[in-house]
């Protein structure tokens, strides 16, 4: 489906470890004076002073994670930071360096990785991350990315998932279940494109759900919103598995029930009319689809009036007593116990 | 060739992600009051106060970094950590931190990981080390272990790989080449029980170099003991891809050349003996052998004097100007430009 306009092909072989890291990483500054030192030794050095620091991980494998078939690979380097940034900033912190780890088997040329690194990059540029270290091999089959994001917390301004009270306000940034319908939309042009490879799919009314699932954006913006708001969430969580996931995980680790309001969940129109396309419920894309990569998280009543008039953020509920349990009030007002289904890796 | 004890088999999809964690690292316990959150949050939250900490990464994939047919998996998770914690010691640090990411095939039972993460728990509570995160997913094809390993540096204790000086004085620690004749023991055994799967090998004549392949130290002992001894090295790097490849770096990044002595390097009696019914040259194996994981180090010729009695420290060289370039000294006094031959991964 994309076309390999990338026709040099420079085996890896030519190049040692040592050589392709600096070839692949010479173009990222360093921009962070708590970066003492990067690349290029046994460890990176880091000092933040007197802030506390928050590290997270996430491995992202090919035909797990991904499908090279319609992922291009500056776009792939570009999520696979967003997908670990989305982790810092749901503590609430400000992310400052990653670490990248590559395995890839032979059939990648140079260009390929060259491209990885170029999305990279971007996010690295865009995001104001310093990239401080990693390690390069080979498979013996695909490709895999391993990230490890840091950022930095000033004083006690980190936020877990844990603190929710009952009376919270449920609040989440953006609009949910895009991506997933993107997701959908590739699948199904790549079963065409297996079929008739000289189509050429019109993907005018999917571009919004296209980029979302391709290009997601960490929603750093939220972490400075709220802080230029004077709010402190109660709790926060990224929504990576999908909303339902996510609510359970907060009412579990803050025990409290919760009461979320379907009419209140945040669809983008596009999200609406493909969902009706592919005779799917949006509700349910919403609840269980994932990879939205937006915040998630709880208020003190008192903080409302400062984030209503937001477009941003969208008020989907409230917290209540852990004994009320955890609910779905529908549109028609039934109440339906809500349950996790994101991640399924496992199932054989 | 070892010998499959575990005869239970649970599917991994089983249990779901979250469960799958909890359950792997329900018996890790956090040792250090840096930890503040550890597992079970987005992120999780370290306090170094003002003191530095150190980030290394390294990632470990099946049949290019092991081979589970003579690797025990318990033994596999343990060398993991080493692998990482080795790169912190090398920057003068104390490691205290660690995250583990691992993806599996289907054809790993539960057991399997267990016997992993058992491992990695040992290896945790030798070395002193709180599990603080990690991603547990599912792969295409075979295992792989990606960590992140964290550690601190009290006021300016770090060591990098560039200042050594000329006429600093070149140590390592321990003795080199066992971790390298040790695998040649074990692929060859591999090789005749290919032919023949009754054949009980006798590995007694082989077990310090075996031991040194499947289940090395990270020379956290080391570090410690230069600081009871009082001495600062001036430049310090771990040996992984061999003494030769560790001396260049060395060389390259603090702008000195080296002198070499052959009859210096630390040899275990064991890698000489297998060295001679295998026909390769001891030195060769020392040089570009790796995966020892001692420590190199140059330091100030007046600090001689403290580390001289030391039994785990030899001298095996000294620096010179870097016009004098990077020579092997022989043992019948010729030099030899010294070149690394170590990573060869992406050889086609």
């Amino acid at each position: 489906m994309i076309e390999d306009k990338n026709q040099q092909r420079t085996p890896l072989s030519e190049l040692g470890e040592f050589a392709l890291i600096e070839h692949l990483t010479k173009q990222f500054n360093i921009k962070h004076t708590s970066t003492v030192k990067g690349i290029g030794d046994d460890a990176a050095i880091l000092n933040f002073e007197d802030n506390k620091i928050v590290v997270t991980t996430d491995l992202l494998i090919e035909n797990v994670h991904f499908d090279l078939s319609y992922m291009p690979l500056k776009h792939l380097g570009y999520k696979a930071i967003m997908v670990n940034l989305s982790d810092v900033y749901a503590m609430n912190a400000t992310a400052t360096q990653i670490t990248v780890s590559v395995a890839v088997s032979n059939r990648f040329p140079l260009e390929a990785l060259e491209d990885l690194y170029a999305g990279i990059e971007t996010a690295a540029s865009l995001y104001n991350i310093d990239l401080i270290g990693g390690d390069t091999t080979s498979s013996t089959t695909g490709l895999l990315i391993s990230v490890t994001a840091i950022g930095e917390v000033d004083g006690n301004d980190e936020v877990y998932r844990s603190g929710a009270k009952p009376n919270d306000l449920l609040v989440v940034s953006g609009d949910l279940g895009a991506a997933y319908m993107g997701l959908q939309v590739l699948e199904r042009e790549k079963e065409v494109y297996k079929v008739n490879p000289n189509n050429q799919p019109d993907l005018e009314p999917y571009t919004y759900i296209i980029e979302r699932q391709l290009k997601p954006e960490a929603r750093k913006d939220i972490v400075k919103l709220l802080k230029d708001l004077e709010v402190k969430p109660t709790s926060m969580i990224d929504i990576s598995d999908g909303l339902s996931s996510e609510i359970l995980h907060i009412c579990r680790q803050s025990e409290v029930g919760c009461d979320l309001y379907e009419e209140k969940i945040p669809l983008d129109p596009q999200v609406i009319t493909v969902c009706e396309e592919f005779n799917i419920d949006s509700t349910t894309v919403a609840l269980n689809g994932g990879e939205d990569y937006e915040l998630l998280f709880t208020i003190s009543p008192e903080d409302y009036p400062k984030i209503k008039a937001n477009p941003s953020l969208t008020v989907i509920g409230h917290m209540v007593d852990n004994s009320m349990g955890v609910h779905l009030v529908t549109r028609v007002g039934s109440k339906i116990p809500l349950k996790a289904q994101g991640w399924k890796n496992f199932t054989s």
